[in-house]
Parts: C-alpha cells; structure tokens; sequence
C-alpha cells in the first residue's frame, strides 16, 4: 500500500499488529479515529498506555486487579475455601457472567505448552501450592480449557496438590444447554454419558 | 462484563467504540496489547494521536498529506491535465495501488447524501470547480460509487462543470476480470453489454 502521509503509515501499522487485524482492517480503524474529536482520540490513546502501565496484578489470584488484593480476594461474602483455577482473566470474567460461583480465582496465566515453550516454571502454579499450604482452600476446582495442553496442566496441578484432604474436582463436560443430541460432536456426547448426574441433582445449582 | 480493573473497563470501552468492534474483540485486543512491552504499546497509543494531531490535507487535491502539498501533487512526473475525482483517500491508495493511473486527483470527502445530512457544501466541490478554472486540467474521471448517492453526486459534480473544452469521463463499470457470466449480477452485465469496448482497445493501458 502506498500511504500519503508517514504519519498514516504508522498508524496504520500499528494496528495492524493486533490479532486479527489486516492492513485494510487497520486502516479503517485508523481513518474512523480521524474523523473523531482530538479529545476522542486522546482519551483513546492514552487508556491502552495507562492501563499497560498502570496495570497490578492480585498477589493472591494475580488476575489483572487495581490494587496489591483484588475486589474478589477482599471480598468478606467470598467463600474462601473454594478456589477456581483458570487460564486467564476472560475466564475470571465469564465465570462471574453466571454469577453463580461464590469461592475464589487463581489464574495461571496460561497452560503448560511445550510447542510454545511454556512450562510449569512459567505459570503461577508455585503460588497456588502456597495458597493451598495455607489451609483455609478445602476444595479446587480445575477450569482449564479441554485441549491437550489444558488436560495436561490439569494433569499436573492435579499431582502438584493431591494430599489427603484436598478435594481437586474439574468442571462438567458435556453438551450445553440447549444443543441437540443429533449434531452434538462424539466427544462431548460420550463424556454427557460417562458424566451423567443424578436426576433430582441435575437442576440444583449450589 | 465485570472487569477486575476501572482501567481495564476504560481500555475495553474505548476499543469497543471502533466500528465492527464489539465488546468482546475489545477485550481481546485490549489483553493482546497488555501483553506487550511498554515502548510497544507507547507507540501504539502515540500513533494514532500523532496522526489526529498532525495531519495535515493536500491544499489542492484534500487528501491526508505531510505538507501542504502532498507528494502526487507536487511530482513532476504527475500529469496535471488529468483530475481523477474521489470519495475519500481510500480511494486513492486503491487507485494507486494499480500502478496504471498518472493523473492527479480530488478527495471530495464524501459524497452528497441527504439521508445523513451531506450536502454539496460538505465536499471539497467548490474548490474542484477553481481548480478546473485554473485553465491545465483537461479531463476529469468521475470515480465516484455505483450506488444512488455516488451517481447522484457525480451528476452534480457534471452539471457543476460541464463547459465546451473540459472532458468529463466516468470509471468502466461492468464484469470484473476473471468474473463468470452466469454469476454475474444483471445491472453489471447489462453496463458491459451497454459500454462494449472495441477489441483492439481492449487490452491497451493507457
């Protein structure tokens, strides 16, 4: 692409360095922020900066937080004893969409993936363990997504953490609400099967 | 959403602003950027308030430009006979882009549209009309959309024009190259069949 200004370029280079995002996208973007208000533009700019450099992390569940301890981990109405370990914050997120999980979060900050060079070493699992040392956690609660390297590093913060006492369990596979059996995938099928409920169960949400 | 941080809502909230961006893609490119270093994101930020705060349009074609004449205007290479009138830059990237055009060009800046309330004063037409009045441009290339507000806008911009000496053309529309008959739509095969070219013009850049 030919740009008439250098200024335009960078722009549009810029953007195009977001996941997703093509040249043509980029430019788009870019010529729509034009058309806006300095001020617009300005308070646009300088949020992604701020919050990059603003940015603290829970000391506790290290998701993205605004102070040392998150609003979730300081909360008093949080059950302390459950603890949800997910990938990242999205997971944070969607699970408190459903406003229907009272414990807490840990979240690892991604999954062990050996063809990315990610190990063990580079996740929070360490944290984790020091959590459950402390002895409030009674149960965890593996939310990690059902890909091979999601089931590994399931796998190991399973092996990490079985004491005795803990209780470890992983959320229900199966199909969602709403899907018909016919064009549901074997996988998801099988696991609906082998992870059946009991009937007078299967409504109550804890 | 609930976000764990007022900084990571402000981020979302902004990115959410850009057209075809909903919530979601927001957050993703919002923790795709999160992710990068400092300087990285700075530059992210800063590019496009450097472009809204210093960009500067051609005084004679109205395109974005880093002077106050842009680089096509002020090339001696440039045919200055030839005006090719455009609705925005886009266009002239794309038109550049086919490396087969050596005129110079108009960025109208839109095109009249009284549903959103443009009219002929919103566009760069009175200053097409002294540029013609200057006495060099010989021809002018309409390359305005196919729709109703790009048809009725070139026809304004004729009407407005239209004088013994000056030579008024519009784009070729018609079956794109490498288009199948049988798919085409009727109203471009009908503009094909009505805009027949002589064979041996066919194939000759001009």
């Amino acid at each position: 692409m030919n740009f008439p200004s250098k200024l335009l370029e960078e722009a549009v280079n810029e953007f195009s360095r977001l996941p997703g995002v093509g040249k043509k996208t980029a430019l788009r973007l870019v010529l729509h922020l034009l058309k806006q208000d300095k001020s617009q533009v300005e308070r646009f700019g300088n949020s992604i900066v701020q919050l990059r450099n603003g940015a603290v992390y829970c000391k506790d569940c290290h998701n993205l937080s605004d102070a040392s301890l998150c609003q979730i981990c300081s909360s008093s109405a949080r059950d302390k004893s459950l603890l949800c370990v997910v990938e990242d914050m999205r997971d944070v997120i969607a699970i408190e969409n459903t406003a229907n999980y009272n414990g807490l979060y840990h979240v690892l900050g991604g999954i062990i993936s050996p063809m990315e060079g990610i190990g063990p070493k580079d996740l929070t699992i360490d944290s984790l363990e020091e959590r459950v040392k402390a002895g409030v956690v009674k149960e965890i609660i593996l939310a990690l997504p059902a890909s091979m390297e999601g089931e590994t590093t399931s796998f190991y913060v399973y092996r990490k953490l079985n004491s005795g006492s803990l209780i470890i369990s992983i959320i229900a596979r199966g199909l969602g609400v709403g899907d018909e059996l016919e064009y549901a995938d074997e996988v998801s099928l099988s696991r609906s099967l082998l992870q059946r409920t009991p009937f007078e169960k299967s409504f109550s949400v804890k």
